[in-house]
């Protein structure tokens, strides 16, 4: 790829790895209320919707980008779109679904969840039983791909069944936006969250939901805050191209840049699957070496991988961690509650290449650190 | 100065004119969780702490950085520090104290508050009234300089009144911290307020406030919110060093490059005596071409400078300003309620010799309106 070969790889569930286009779009200062700005905030806004699937000339949909990170926006989304009277389902498999529960907790939103193990993927059925038994409730939050383990849950079968029981569907596709498709023709959802520094490999400081225009309008003067308010943002966008309070500029030129490589990359299909030839180049050599993943691949996105560490007790992860690192490959600790675990991840300006490069680092850090079985504790 | 002169120069309030070095500092990608980002993130919150005039070693304030604008921190800051049994007292002469009081209605904190015309600064004499006669006030509300026209409030004299109440004092600097003093001793005060993007110098992304220790302790629990709640921000600091959330981390190396540059450059007093020169040559150079300022010279920050607009038909404020942004520099609206005006910013990595530069661009605008007088309409 691009980027600088002298500075670290991040394979990390973000910030990731940018092309250097992209940081470097990041070198002009922008009057944020100036023509050129709006502009560039209009040509982001609409090509959000179009990675979303939901043409932006059709007008069912608009983007609605926040400053701030990913759950800034996920908290913007639940506040802004949940009615006082409202209640939430929370669909719970890793610490993304957890923290929607603690979102509404904080805000006072009446809030249930269902709950599956972090190697389970959530399961439409109950949803449904879940809908059926309970009908105050009106808003439903899924994860996407749950990046505590890596796992891709079913939201097309969610969406159908929050769809067929006539409840509003909220997903945080904060991991999987512009490389899996999501679109809203197939997954109906009232809106979709993400940010700019994950698949679509922008800098951090921008979340963003794209979202029903009319859900969006009924909104009004719902968000129990001002920063976050998406309804109020919308309209500042609409009324005269502008953001409400100041936005992080040169983010969102970067954000603008990474998008036209998205586009050139072929859009999701074509980032989606480099993930996926990245995934599969680090999973079969992680194998290779030893390694087991934490999930089968028939539940594991092309995002993140979690793999379970080796029970030798020479294994060391702050040493295999540093060890890396001196080799610029920068890896990230595991989330999970009930298993020792790494994760490497697979998004980000990286390539096969990239993959190569972290599968050299490993045996040379183990080899450092002594260990020479890979296995976990069997449990 | 350093910034490129093939880039319009920003005479706003923000986000304004960085130097080239400090927007080159994003050119590198950073683990949010790897500890070469640990210890920037540390770096920073230190020396915003030493800039508040706070000294970090004593411990008696933390500066707690958040993702987003500026506002966001403000809302964090109350929202996090007003007790749920509270009561706030905003001090308004402009849109910046009227936001205060609307984050106040969004998060449902009881709010009274004080106004003063757009050209009169407040008065503590006011503040010390109003605080005796309502008990129930917990928290005071200030506006160092409010942009709205350019008025330097006095905030020392206010921060007395409150002290004296026994209340405690939140600080709006957003557009002062950094150029004019506010130490901590001599304007008590449980929370200043600002941004990465005024004075600092910085690029957009990241607000902050330095926040009384034992007052942000108390405040645990408080926060209606999750993503703004510094409280828990500050313990994620705490605990290990990191961002509880993704933060903009290409914009905190840019205010870490900022902030060596304000060193450099003499801390407050270099930062602030360069911004007082621009006024000056700004406002001789304007006066001499015949505008008039709103406000009289002993009200006026060396922030930001409104004019009153030319009574004369032909001047069209649109034209002015593609005008000048032809001539590559751009300036801000008026946003006064009573009167015509545009304003022209001091600050960001500007000097004397862009305040020419403007001063050469302006006559040649004039004259292609045809405004040959500026003097505004009398009142």
């Amino acid at each position: 790829m691009t980027h600088d070969k002298n500075s670290p790889i991040l394979l990390t569930p973000g910030p990731l790895t940018t092309s250097a286009e992209t940081r470097q779009a990041m070198l002009r200062d922008w009057g944020s209320r100036d023509g050129d700005f709006i502009a560039l905030t209009a040509r982001v806004r609409d090509a959000l919707c179009d990675i979303a699937g939901v043409a932006a000339g059709t007008g069912s949909h608009v983007a609605v980008p926040i400053q701030g990170s990913g759950t800034f926006a996920v908290e913007a989304a639940v506040g802004t779109l949940v009615p006082k009277d409202g209640k939430l389902l929370a669909l719970v498999n890793g610490a993304y679904g957890y923290r929607i529960v603690e979102i509404c907790r904080r805000l006072g939103i009446p809030c249930v969840s269902l709950e599956w193990a972090e190697d389970q993927p959530t399961d439409a059925a109950r949803v449904a039983e879940a809908l059926a038994s309970d009908g105050d409730i009106t808003h439903v939050a899924a994860i996407h791909c749950e990046t505590t383990s890596g796992i891709l849950n079913p939201v097309e079968e969610v969406a159908a069944a929050v769809a067929d029981a006539g409840r509003a569907l909220i997903v945080d596709a904060m991991s999987t936006f512009g490389a899996l498709p999501l679109e809203a023709a197939r997954v109906p959802h009232e809106a979709v969250v993400a940010s700019s520094n994950k698949c679509l490999e922008g800098t951090p400081g921008i979340g963003f939901a794209v979202i029903e225009k009319s859900a969006l309008e009924a909104a009004k003067g719902n968000a129990p805050f001002l920063s976050l308010d998406l309804h109020d943002q919308w309209r500042g966008f609409e009324a005269n191209g502008q953001w409400r309070f100041t936005p992080p500029t040169h983010v969102l030129a970067a954000l603008d840049k990474a998008i036209e490589l998205h586009t050139a990359e072929g859009g999701v299909a074509g980032r989606g699957g480099r993930y996926r030839q990245n995934c599969d180049v680090l999973v079969s050599g992680m194998r290779a070496l030893g390694f087991e993943t934490f999930l089968p691949d028939d539940l594991q996105a092309p995002i993140i991988v979690t793999f379970r560490n080796p029970a030798d007790g020479k294994f060391d992860f702050q040493k295999f961690y540093d060890g890396l690192g001196e080799r610029g490959c920068i890896i990230y600790p595991g989330k999970l509650t009930r298993a020792e675990s790494f994760r490497i991840g697979c998004i980000g300006a990286l390539d096969e290449g990239d993959m190569k490069r972290v599968l050299e680092a490993v045996p040379e850090v183990l080899e450092e650190m002594g260990v020479s079985d890979c296995a976990p504790a069997r449990n």
